[in-house]
């Protein structure tokens, strides 16, 4: 019998997916799920000529793969990868190469690459984004970890992967280690603000302006053509068509108000802090999850505390128009912070990473997809060691340009109540960013005063403390 | 001899003027530096009749003390600690009380706990906060672990610690393990928050309204006279007052803007991710300091990008007025932010804390001292169980009255482009938490759009999946 040339352990959707999408490309699969029903029913499934075989024991799996072996893990981050991995590597021999496709911890991947190189394997932590249908019809990949292996999948990666419009395969080697999964943490941080972001301007339209969920989806829909293009404006456009059988509602409508999180939005958050990169837009997208998490507590709070009126004030075409810029402007700034935290993450862990290859990856089959990442992987290319994304001269116009909207939205929804955390923390890193002069100058005086911490000078080097 | 009721480890600073401040109390105290020199040079500035002795190894500190030994470790937080206790342990008897009065993240203060237990000793770690001059003259100390260890140290640190004006100990037993450095932790969160609003107010003033330091100086007095009497508000009074020598000019134009940090606000804000807790302003305050300590870049930055003037445009003393209650609109939701992570904390990690006793040691001693803390402190009397420091009556209709104020203070600052971080995130958090239908319904579609995550419904019980 011919060898398998791929494994897949681990059928929840995302490995059914990825198993199909891979052996309809061409390349002959073997899949293996711990609970063997799961394996049979997929298998089941199949049609004609899609050339996936299964198998019921690590020996088996084994004994059907071409060497070296690749096998991809597409289990639940945490725990569940490192049970995998021991039970997998008794089978091993050195050369083999393991993916681990899940949304792991980056130091989890950093801790599983020297384990396992430590016995010859080799390891790619690969960040996988698109969801079920990503996984299907190609997802955006970012593999990270050995090199060599990555040669030894780039064949069958890169048919597996979204293709830009010019068919470009979003799919690149992104860096060593746990660069991979990294840079989909910093992906889904993005993916948080950006979210929230979409969410406030529904909030501000649907409360403020009464606009229907038809309303919004024509909306949404006719944003989609313009700068805003993306595939989070894509679906909430078709969010807002979707009307709920049962009720005949939109269903939008009777969906709960508490915002669910699996964890990578909250870790790029954490380590923005570690690393001290100013990521204002993304800490505000997982905060506001968390937030909406209290729903109890919410509901007792809009009987007890009082607020102005969410109704706008003003002409509606003036609010919808600065939305539209406001939104975009979000989104620069959103990408701007995600990029300005993978930069420093580089340095940090000696990464290497090129930025024109993470917008590039990200151009298609990924969740924060978006004709805007034409235009950062063209000013990564301009300028490859660009500090900053407002350095480029085209985004620095863009959202110039914007500003006013952004602060026309911001004001509004202040007076109107409306809560705007993602776009007003948008807002204050594009201010502070901006400003020579920060009043940290009081800060760094207060700490001096009330703990001798010393501060520094304008005028002259060194460490200065004062009797107060 | 006579022996030491009490032993500090570490004479830094803070660890000689809580030796002198406890010595003063009349308690003998022994004082023990890995660096002989600095012990030498300590003792020799000490005046007649302060019972301070020396000992020059752990041998003869432990053969100088009262059983049970207390010995109070004031090392920096981390490694060092655990490097000392490891020294210490060797000489330690059963029922032995170690203390950490360092600023120690509480999970190390739980690990250390369990394998101090383990060999019978008793380990309290606690916070503690003042300052160098409050470590002389009466810090807020938060004592947590061994209760038995509590009752042996009571008499000795309520003695050394601050007093309130009606004469009550800012100290009391916080609760079992890391619950003391917990509570510290979050006292620094609350810290953050706030030395970033009264930045962000100074911010709008002097480039806004153009005040000098002097008029600042003045402005912060008068604060301090009213509902924003504080510690916080009475330096920063200080600090405008205080000229250069140097160059004449006020001292805190001459410093430069990038504000430091030592970790312990960075891991409120971590931890409150990973409780799910929103502390909005707190993060503004970590974000802000990161974002501050760009200081090249935003050189550039300044250059070549465009915004608003700063300039204030409208009625001075509107500004003025608004900017005071925004500020004490703000100090409240810090505080309720905080309030409502240690909540979330002590179901948790099972710490039990009381709320009212946490609010009754702040009031003084420690940094956010305010009187407001009265206010907090009894508001939690009223109610052990508030959910919410906004479901007390008196503090809805404190915030509620102010809210105009602090959307007044926000509108203009978003209008001239004065970055108001902390402010914006409390108003934020605010107007989210009042409102019970937020628009994370549309997170909860998205995800389920592109994830399969599922979602929960109004109307009915379950999760739920939608073919989009």
């Amino acid at each position: 019998m011919k060898k398998a040339k791929f494994a897949l352990v681990g059928l929840g959707v995302m490995g059914q997916n990825l198993a199909l999408n891979i052996a309809n490309k061409g390349y002959p699969v073997v899949v293996y799920n711990r609970t063997a029903s799961v394996t049979q029913e997929f298998i089941a499934r199949l049609t004609n000529g899609q050339s996936v075989t299964s198998a019921y024991s690590y020996a088996d799996l084994m004994a059907s793969l071409e060497k070296p072996r690749r096998i991809m893990l597409m289990v639940k981050a945490g725990p569940a990868v490192d049970a995998v991995i021991s039970e997998i590597k008794p089978y091993l021999e050195p050369g083999d190469i393991l993916i681990d496709g899940g949304n792991s911890f980056f130091a989890d991947t950093e801790r599983r690459t020297a384990e396992l190189e430590r016995d010859s394997f080799l390891f790619i932590g690969a960040g996988v984004s698109g969801g079920e249908e990503g996984a299907l019809h190609g997802p955006s990949i970012m593999p990270g970890g050995s090199l060599a292996a990555w040669k030894a999948l780039q064949e069958i990666f890169t048919a597996a992967a979204a293709k830009t419009q010019d068919g470009e395969p979003c799919v690149d080697y992104v860096g060593p280690r746990g660069a991979g999964h990294y840079v989909k943490m910093v992906h889904n941080g993005i993916e948080y603000a950006i979210m929230q972001m979409i969410a406030e301007v529904y909030d501000l339209l649907n409360r403020g302006l009464s606009l229907t969920a038809t309303e919004l989806a024509d909306l949404f829909v006719e944003w989609n053509q313009g700068e805003l293009a993306s595939y989070l404006i894509e679906i909430t456009g078709e969010i807002f068509k979707k009307l709920d059988p049962e009720t005949g509602k939109p269903l939008v409508d009777v969906i709960l108000d508490e915002a669910e999180q699996k964890g990578t939005g909250k870790w790029t958050s954490q380590n923005a802090f570690d690393l001290g990169a100013p990521t204002h837009a993304i800490n505000a997208g997982v905060a506001s999850r968390i937030l909406s998490g209290m729903k109890s507590q919410r509901t007792v709070a809009q009987k007890l505390i009082d607020g102005p009126s969410p109704t706008f004030i003003g002409d509606r075409e003036v609010l919808l128009a600065a939305c539209k810029h406001a939104l975009f402007a979000g989104l620069v700034l959103a990408f701007t912070q995600g990029f300005g935290l993978m930069q420093l993450a580089s340095q940090e862990y000696e990464y290497a990473l090129d930025m024109q290859v993470i917008a590039k990856i990200w151009r298609a089959g990924c969740i924060i997809r978006a004709d805007l990442l034409d235009d950062i992987m063209q000013a990564y290319g301009r300028d490859p060691g660009l500090l900053n994304l407002l350095f480029d001269e085209d985004f620095n116009k863009a959202v110039a340009k914007r500003q006013g909207a952004l602060r026309y939205v911001l004001i509004n929804a202040i007076r109107m109540g409306v809560p705007v955390y993602a776009l007003s923390s948008a807002l204050a890193y594009f201010d502070a960013y901006r400003t020579e002069r920060l009043p940290a100058n009081l800060t760094q005086a207060q700490r001096d005063y009330f703990g001798a911490h010393t501060y520094r000078r304008l005028d002259k080097e060194g460490s200065f403390h004062t009797q107060w």
